[in-house]
């Protein structure tokens, strides 16, 4: 029999964390008195009662720590669970949204999606702007600690590339996830607070600053008002796109400088493959803007370091419609999405490694065929990479590639047009933020889509989240036989 | 010192036999005095003096047969050096086109797109239509040669799965691409036979029957009217879609087949994966225009069967605008392009047997999961699938899409719009036909798009006929060092 209690006491203890961060909101619509009402306190209330309860009836398992099943559905059960809760405040309070849109808000925080259903932002209490900034701070730092302790012991999708980084000690999961938390966590934190810091500086109130900060660090990408970052464009540009790109390096490397390693960070292969691709896009699109668009060439820089940061690492502020730019960066962007940032940072989509693995492999194809009898290693960062996570990063390619697929079918099923339904689909999986064509493009709302289809989009971004796989695997038969 | 004299001696001798084709068309337009004149005459001569000049000038080379880089080489240059030539009675005749026109029009006939750039296709000389169904039957059968007498040996995009069946008696390669085109031609010569007697008894005058019949067998694509298919709606349609999968099958079951072997063909995993895959489509998109458009059951049935064996098949004929059916379509049919037939047939695309073992390819990722120490050796039609095969099939489809990517960037750099370019990236490397979008889709014409964009989408074609990997490795410094 399958032993669902470690893992409903780890959810219930993630539930009662997440209702009594709740009382923060409530505490701020108090003080400012800024309209919000109860609704924090009594979705905390609610919360928190669901949690303990969980957590109390799942207690005195005999088994201690998690075998592999229970790893793989407690990674998912929790990204479930919490926006089921988290999107309470927004149903019951201020938007006083559906139940759909307030998940839909709740899922797209929690996985750092930021794709918004709400409109007139500037109108919400702040505890409610406050509660959407907390949500994708929260999903940010879980993401990398589930990235760095569940995920490569779990094989998923070729992170079994990073098990030997760091923290392989192979204890248990669950004590290896909680040392990784506390690290991070200072890391996440202080970066988090550098933001604030240069966003004050900048120019911006402390409240956008905070709340910003959160979704940026986060690679979220909610933002106070409908304008997304269009009403900072400036200064306040250059900080985000500067923290954005810290957001997408990998932890890891923070957690060792801080330990005293002299630069581990720009001799992660990841992180110049990343960086050199990030500074091309940029100049690229710097250059086009400047000749197709004859705009000035600080406005040209500014606006395309901005947004093809935003894009790339999935974080979804935009401060112009780069719509109107013309075809080319309307595609560029598309596929800037399906890029993603370094492994272990909280940046989703296909990452940046996995380019670099399909690469390589390409590579050894073609020497294959050159000299047939020749036998060779595929070497990544100096170390050799093993057959099995080769094609485990292959097939993560190909699923991806089919889920894609498979989405936009059925949105189109469920009335939405090409482009909508394809760049939906795409932005949904890849938590990005944005897609493309009038209704849901950077100058567009989630909001207008019809309750089918934001489901739809909730479980993709579930999806892409986690990996694919770890969703996947739930849904085979051995996987239940253990 | 690379040996260009083999190579140089096939092609030229392929040319003179292109350059005696020609007179074909010539005849026909002298005979029945369609006002095609002698571009013909004056096409062949030139077409028959170079590549005579060139076969005597290649001749004496001191080793018989080829080597690898030479047989990549031959296939690449083969079908650039066909088109250009092919393309000199469009630019010296009848529809009087630019030379890029002209060769547009060859390599989209001799790669069996079948994508146009000609219109008010029924005022041209009956010979000049003549030759372009040529050209399609010459690139279908010519493919069919080199998918199995070259690529399995080429080890290219995991084609190798197929060097034992049937040919395999690792001779050279030249004698055993002479057998193989024999026995093949001998099959697709009695398809086109029977193809034109099954136009002709549901009403098509003959020469539409043998014009259509050339390219129906080569799943090509080209049509004697602006409206493609349009103008034979009804029974013709069934006639079609019934040779369109016969073409999309493997030629070599019916060589099987008519050496005596009983029932090879519905052995076969990959015929049978293939017509599952086009009946439920059809059957899926029969129910959705029942169902959403509100057609007749025969109606919906007729058009949906035509349409979907048409763009699957990647023949590319079109017997209604089905973008006016619907986003679901629209995106249904998109995809559809990039399936594919089997493996050894005229088809293009990613191909149903790469899509068989990319499936198998994840149910291994997910086994490894549940047992990371169990051993799974991928089976593929009963027979065990070397890791080899598996990752060459999983970096063509990482190439396919990255391509695809490519190329859609750089159509919208030369200013199409997202739709037009993605969709004319795709149907241009999958070698299907029309686009989506008013331009290039069901209903449009390539002739209006700009002369840079004809020419990335003929480098396209041949890059997908070729299944890429053989066009790009001649890139690469390590194919000409040896």
């Amino acid at each position: 029999m399958f032993d669902f209690r470690p893992v409903g006491y780890v959810i219930g203890l993630l539930l009662v964390a997440l209702g009594a961060t709740m009382l923060i909101p409530w505490a701020v619509d108090i003080a400012w008195d800024t309209g919000g009402g109860g609704t924090f306190a009594v979705s905390a209330a609610i919360t928190i009662l669901f949690g303990g309860s969980l957590a109390l009836a799942s207690a005195n398992s005999r088994t201690p720590g998690l075998n592999l099943q229970q790893a793989f559905l407690l990674t998912v059960m929790s990204w479930l669970a919490l926006p089921v809760f988290a999107a309470l405040p927004f149903w019951f309070g201020a938007p006083q949204a559906t139940y759909t849109d307030a998940f839909f808000e709740a899922m797209s925080g929690m996985t750092t999606t930021g794709s918004t259903v709400f409109s007139n932002l500037d109108e919400l209490p702040m505890g409610t702007l406050l509660w959407r900034g907390m949500m994708q701070w929260f999903g940010g730092v879980g993401i990398i600690v589930v990235a760095m302790a569940f995920l490569p012991t779990l094989k998923v999708g070729g992170m079994q590339l990073f098990r030997s980084e760091g923290f392989d000690t192979l204890g248990k999961v669950l004590p290896r996830a909680g040392e990784i938390a506390g690290s991070i966590s200072i890391i996440y934190l202080v970066l988090t607070v550098a933001c604030i810091l240069a966003y004050t500086l900048v120019g911006m109130e402390f409240f956008d600053a905070l709340v910003l900060s959160l979704t940026t660090i986060s690679t979220g990408g909610f933002t106070n008002t409908d304008a997304s970052f269009g009403a900072f464009q400036g200064a306040p540009e250059y900080v985000a796109s500067m923290f954005m790109l810290l957001a997408s390096l990998p932890f890891i490397r923070y957690v060792q400088m801080m330990r005293g390693s002299s630069q581990p960070l720009f001799r992660d292969s990841q992180v110049r493959a990343f960086l050199v691709t990030a500074l091309s896009l940029i100049l690229l699109m710097t250059f086009y803007r400047m000749l197709y668009n004859g705009e000035g060439s600080e406005e040209s820089f500014r606006e395309a370091l901005f947004n093809v940061t935003s894009i790339l690492s999935g974080t979804g502020y935009i401060s112009v419609d780069y719509q109107l730019w013309g075809p080319f960066p309307v595609v560029l962007f598309f596929m800037l999405g399906l890029v993603g940032g370094c492994a272990g940072s909280t940046c989703c989509s296909i990452k940046i490694f996995r380019f670099q693995l399909l690469f390589i492999s390409i590579k050894q194809q073609i020497k294959r065929i050159h000299s047939p009898h020749g036998i060779f290693a595929a070497r990544y960062a100096g170390r050799p990479v093993g057959d099995d996570v080769m094609s485990s990063v292959m097939a993560f390619f190909v699923m991806f590639m089919l889920t894609l697929g498979v989405l936009s079918v059925i949105l189109t099923l469920l009335g939405l047009d090409f482009i909508t339904a394809v760049s939906g689909a795409a932005t949904a999986l890849a938590n990005v933020g944005p897609g493309l064509g009038p209704e849901i493009g950077p100058s567009g709302n989630f909001g207008g889509l019809s309750d089918p289809v934001k489901w739809v989009l909730s479980a993709a971004m579930l999806l892409g989240r986690l990996e694919l796989i770890s969703v996947y695997i739930l849904f085979t038969v051995g996987f239940w036989r253990g």
